[in-house]
């Protein structure tokens, strides 16, 4: 199933070229109420739309996907987790990313960064760059979205708590600042264009990934080039982390960077999800 | 005014050694529904319920500070930022914290880092140490509370945008992980023991503070010591994020810092503030 939120407010199911209207399925969801708890609560909350989505499924409003605004399906998770570095043999690379102590030597352990939920931005909100006299580029990466919650979970297990998967950019800003601050600016973290359930995306580890900026090809990979994989990366994560409902883990970003500008167009295509597109704006 | 959460999900005014539970003044808030709009839904929505509170706060139910248990008064901000090495002259200083290259030298920008919503704790719930073979440090911050959301703001506009203060603890676990991820474990960033809304802490830059673990004084400053004010920590926040209501900013801590164990008692007291106590614990 894909799953997408579009025009702000609506829940849809995407099917080929159309989206079905199932935003009344949303009623299923209990009433939410302060304390909320942490988590995103339509995955929280998502055996019970389910149901009710099934149900109305068939006679529910179609529209054309090309006609609606897609924003961001997971909406306030209790945490996004990037991987940095999730390349083999970058140490032969020549890659600026700001501090330069970029290379990754093999045997080193997984490394994580924290990205801040307000970095959050669909594919039709476009991304705000910020600091115009900066760089700023494009990551296209694997996410995975949590559902069953766990911590110190085992590789073995590790796949039993996606929830599905989506594209992720993580938009980074050049410069000697932590990376975290660097990649929590508003909008630095699109996500879309839908979460594809687990039960569709079988091989999260065999993904062709493709990212263009105005229409050449910047990045072209496969998940399997990842020097970590999905279980390694969800048994890391939850070693340190109860990883919750609607938590998302970027994996990283294979090789092939390159600054954008206002204007410019940013395309991520991953096999058995889908294509997003993302338009580059000025903050302000 | 002394806002706190008690007993997992009431809502209370501290007057001396009292609470006063006005959690019935929730029924102000609207409905909640998804999708949530980033930020915590306490301050998003506290004119409305504060209006309430003022209304039943003569004839609603007194119970004994000691008595009741107090959890973090922020739950679901849209991010915890963490200001860097904010102290004067600390190149002088030895001090290990993991990489070693901590120094601070004059003239340096405010240096920022991005803690998961998720480490978030009250003082009730203790700390939950993680890799009991490796060192974690409770470092006490003034931690401010945004109430009017903005970005860009100027150093004149910024404590408008201030709705009250709490005592944080960053706690930090030493490695060689990145800062975001080590900070960002469960429970590593408790709050508390409530919101001082603004009006009562007029002048943040000079708040005593004091961390004592088990009695011994870790740490006794005050917040003008620190390299960079409420003033400028907020205005620079705000040239990278739109600062959201319930948006926490710990805005550094002092020179001192003592490793804690399973069963130390960790009290913080900052002047205008009050005293919280969080006992650190085992993990798992």
């Amino acid at each position: 199933m894909k799953i997408c939120r579009f025009n702000e407010d609506k829940l849809g199911i995407v099917e080929g070229d159309a989206v079905i209207d199932v935003t009344a399925a949303l009623e299923a969801m209990p009433a939410l109420r302060w304390p909320l708890p942490p988590g995103d609560p339509l995955i929280q909350h998502w055996p019970l739309i389910k149901a009710r989505v099934e149900a109305l499924k068939g006679s529910a409003p179609r529209l054309a996907l090309a006609d609606v605004a897609l924003k961001s399906p997971i909406t306030t998770p209790s945490k996004v987790i990037g991987i940095a570095r999730n390349r083999r043999g970058l140490s032969e690379e020549k890659i600026d990313i700001g501090g330069g102590a970029n290379a990754r030597q093999d045997g080193d352990p997984i490394q994580m960064f924290i990205k801040a939920p307000s970095a959050i931005a669909g594919p039709s909100d476009g991304v705000a760059l910020r600091f115009s006299d900066r760089r700023s580029d494009p990551e296209a990466e694997l996410s995975i979205i949590i559902g069953t919650p766990g911590t110190d979970i085992s590789q073995d297990d590790a796949m039993d708590h996606v929830f599905g998967y989506c594209i992720g950019l993580d938009m980074t800003l050049r410069g000697k600042e932590s990376p975290s601050s660097r990649k929590s600016i508003d909008s630095y973290a699109p996500l879309g264009p839908w979460i594809v359930t687990h039960d569709e995306l079988p091989d999260p580890d065999n993904v062709d990934t493709l990212l263009e900026v105005n229409g050449e090809t910047v990045q072209r990979s496969n998940t399997r080039d990842l020097a970590f994989n999905m279980r390694e990366i969800i048994a890391h994560a939850s070693s340190f982390y109860t990883l919750l409902p609607g938590d998302v883990i970027m994996v990283g970003t294979p090789v092939g960077f390159a600054p954008v500008k206002v204007g410019d167009r940013v395309v991520a295509d991953f096999s058995g999800i889908g294509r997003m597109e993302v338009v580059m704006r000025a903050h302000g």
